[in-house]
């Protein structure tokens, strides 16, 4: 059972201000719940069909053990996930805390202004493949917790700390290497250069880095075009400069 | 002036049934369509608003004296138009010629079952960048000319030759080597290794490579995995490893 308005609260998550009254996000999907499975106190509630719990039983008897757990028909689930074709489980999650923490000896990816949330998905699920598990996003980035992102980042979100409307500035101050990915004026990253106290820079799908980010880049780093084409796109040049900046770990 | 069964005909190129009977596909923004002029033969028609005219008057009157253009108003773009904010401007092209020509000394893509029409428009852009001209797709794949692929292929689809519907045996018979990519058991590349007369395979989403398709697969490749995740996002490993396998061209 849930009520109405418990339906109403799950289904204005999918805006940013409801998600930061109510400090909480949903999550929907077999894969990623199981990935937030793996963060024990961010799960607040999971709701699932009866069809699932049919299909997937051993996983539903385990998650009811540990959680406050509801099942709920198949026309609730339409109204609380924000997608389509609902796979038959969700999970009410905590917004993780904000703090900002210059540890030295980390990497960190920046993303300014990118406003494509599958592009933004993407680029946090590259960043926990490649162990990069500091993102910070400057103002007018698109918000993590959109549920469009937290489908493309599947499960990411539970590894990486991300920190919203961050000021380049932090990293300059804090005496991190400032690498912009620049598609088309950067050079070819030399690897051993950069060990660690580094922050990859990435740009808006459109525009780029902006003038007031690029005037504190150190390094412009890029990857070099062999064929045709004006760019990459953001997810694709990210993921492959955050390949080439770990690989040597 | 545009007649209505002119903007019947245009809007039914949504579909792949209707791209196939006019072998025609619409593309639409002002970055494509300039990637379509450079290839000559391709467009049968320009549409543009008086408002696009009014901003790119250079463009317009370039485009006006080359082909066939005609000035519509926004609401007939919006008809149109497979986008919810079209740009102005719109470009009827012609469907390429179908035809598979396995010339040696070449390195190919191919897309096993690749459903979502951004990662595959991701990956022909990615495929333009590295200069690997030459993309086949298994019969279940996506359409490469659905509005989506093309949008998100920003312009690729003009550079490279795509092959619908194409069975991996072309390439063991023509004896490419058949490179796998598979997240989580396949080797480090070894670079020089492989030369020219390859072939990327590229799996489906959720499903990976199929049963049928790994049988013919002469080497499984993959990235390293330094931190966590279930896998990386199709369009990012797939540009991973053309990354590597062209950049000591």
């Amino acid at each position: 059972m849930i009520s109405k308005s418990e339906i109403a609260l799950l289904k204005s998550l999918r805006l940013n201000k409801y998600r930061k009254i109510e400090k909480k996000f949903l999550v929907e999907g077999k894969n990623i719940v199981c990935e937030a499975i793996k963060k024990d106190s961010i799960i607040v509630k999971i709701f699932y069909t009866s069809k699932f719990n049919y299909q997937n039983d051993e996983l539903v008897n385990l998650l009811k053990n540990k959680y406050e757990s509801t099942e709920i028909s198949e026309k609730e689930m339409n109204k609380i996930s924000p997608t389509k074709s609902p796979s038959g489980i969700a999970a009410l999650c905590n917004l993780p805390p904000k703090k900002l923490n210059a540890k030295t000896n980390t990497s960190w990816l920046y993303l300014d202004c990118v406003s494509d949330p599958g592009n933004l998905g993407t680029l946090l699920r590259s960043a926990c493949w490649f162990g990069i598990n500091q993102v910070a996003l400057s103002k007018d980035s698109v918000d993590p917790y959109n549920p469009k992102v937290v489908r493309s980042g599947m499960g990411a979100h539970f590894y990486l700390s991300i920190q919203v409307k961050t000021n380049i500035d932090f990293f300059d101050k804090n005496k991190f290497t400032i690498l912009g990915g620049d598609i088309n004026n950067g050079e070819k990253i030399k690897l051993k250069t950069f060990k660690k106290n580094w922050v990859l820079v990435l740009g808006n799908e459109a525009h780029g880095i902006s003038d007031i980010v690029k005037e504190k880049i150190d390094k412009k780093i890029s990857i070099k075009k062999l064929g045709a084409g004006d760019s990459l796109n953001v997810s694709t040049s990210g993921s492959i400069l955050m390949y080439l900046l770990t690989k040597d770990q």
